[in-house]
This record gives structure tokens, C-alpha cells and sequence, in this order.
């Protein structure tokens, strides 16, 4: 969906909501934000920012959580470093993490709205 | 309990566990990450790295949760640009947002902890 030098943001495969997107590092091996390079995490959430914009003007959502686990106990599931951008609607509850896989055609449909807006 | 020339980390008066800490810009005036200054989140996120490993360290958690909402929508209840950090231990549930004020003298003692650490 948005790939720069240094990192990469793509669509939840089993999102939270619809717009769910998660953004890594492409270089950096970190498992969790104890371990993350200064750099890396820095680089990572300019990609958040960007693209929470772009899900903003996009997606037009009442609000958007941004989250990052660390450790299994605190809902890691993916153990490389990973931040989730969740558009929020007013009267719409939040699917539980990673319960179910959503629909591939509706989230490219998503993708490509995101990306004109980047 | 942290502060350094850019930003400031402090306990949350209504924790959603011990240690959950808060981190803010000194010197950004958005109100979220759609209007944050790309220097101020990453002096911000800089912040957030360096207190999670000192309340890994002191505190022992099982996990670490980042969160920073954005809008009323999506949990915000403070509107200035602020990063949650969120201990969590594998038998203790999260108490909800902002639900109830803590004990100040625990809150002091857990940020004596946290400071040890940095």
C-alpha cells in the first residue's frame, strides 16, 4: 500500500476494523519497542503518521487508535516489530485482534482509496 | 518522573495498571498524530522506547502495550498529542480508560521504581 526506503505499511489480513493497517521496518530486526533501534522507530511512525493521514482524508473515520504490542501476554501475535493504525466509527465496536479473516476484494478495494490519498 | 529538553513522561492519574505511564511533546501543541510535527513524535516515540525499558526493568511485566488515541471516537480524552504506555501481567486484566483515580502514594512509590531504572 506505501513502501519507502525504509519501511513498509500494509492492510491488517484479519482487521479491527475496515482500514486496520500495520507499518514495519524493513531493515531493522526488533521484535518489540525494548529492542528497537532509535532510528527504526522513528522511521516507523513517519510512515504512521503519513499514512493515518491518508486513512483520515481516505476513510474519513471519527478517530483512529494507533497500537503496539509487546509480548505475547499484551496481544503480540506477529514478533517483529509491527504498529497498527485502527480508523475508529462512532457506532461501530472494534472486531477482537486477529479474530477472523477479512474480505481480500474489500480490502483492496480500501488499499487502492488509502493510496490515492497518500 | 522523566523529562528531558523536548519531552516529559509521567504516571497516569487514572492508570489502567501500575506503572502505566503517559509521554508528551514539551513544545508541540497538536492535538494528535494527524497534526503532530514529524520531529516532535519522534522525540516523543524516543521517549516512549527509553521509559517501556525502564518499566520493563523495574516493573517486570509480562507485556507492554503503546497506545495514543485519536479523536473522542477513538478514546481520547486529553487533547494534546500523548502516548500510553501500558504494563500489563499475564493474570491482571486492564482496568478501563481513565475509569478511576490511583493511589497517589502507590503511584509515587512504582515512579521511585521506574526512575531507578532509567
Amino acid at each position: 500500500m506505501f513502501e519507502d526506503e525504509r519501511t513498509l505499511a500494509f492492510l491488517d489480513v484479519a482487521p479491527q476494523s475496515p482500514g486496520h493497517a500495520l507499518v514495519i521496518s524493513k531493515w531493522s530486526k526488533a521484535r518489540n519497542i525494548l529492542e528497537v533501534e532509535p532510528e527504526a522507530l522513528a522511521q516507523v511512525m513517519a510512515t504512521v503518521a503519513k499514512v493515518a493521514r491518508a486513512i483520515d482524508v481516505a476513510l474519513r473515520p471519527d478517530g483512529l487508535r494507533i497500537v503496539q504490542f509487546n509480548g505475547a501476554d499484551a496481544g503480540q501475535t506477529v514478533f517483529h516489530l509491527h504498529v497498527h493504525i485502527i480508523p475508529q466509527w462512532r457506532d461501530a465496536a472494534l472486531a477482537p485482534h486477529a479474530s477472523s479473516l477479512g474480505d481480500a476484494g474489500e480490502r483492496e478495494r480500501i488499499a487502492a482509496l488509502i493510496v490515492q490519498a497518500l
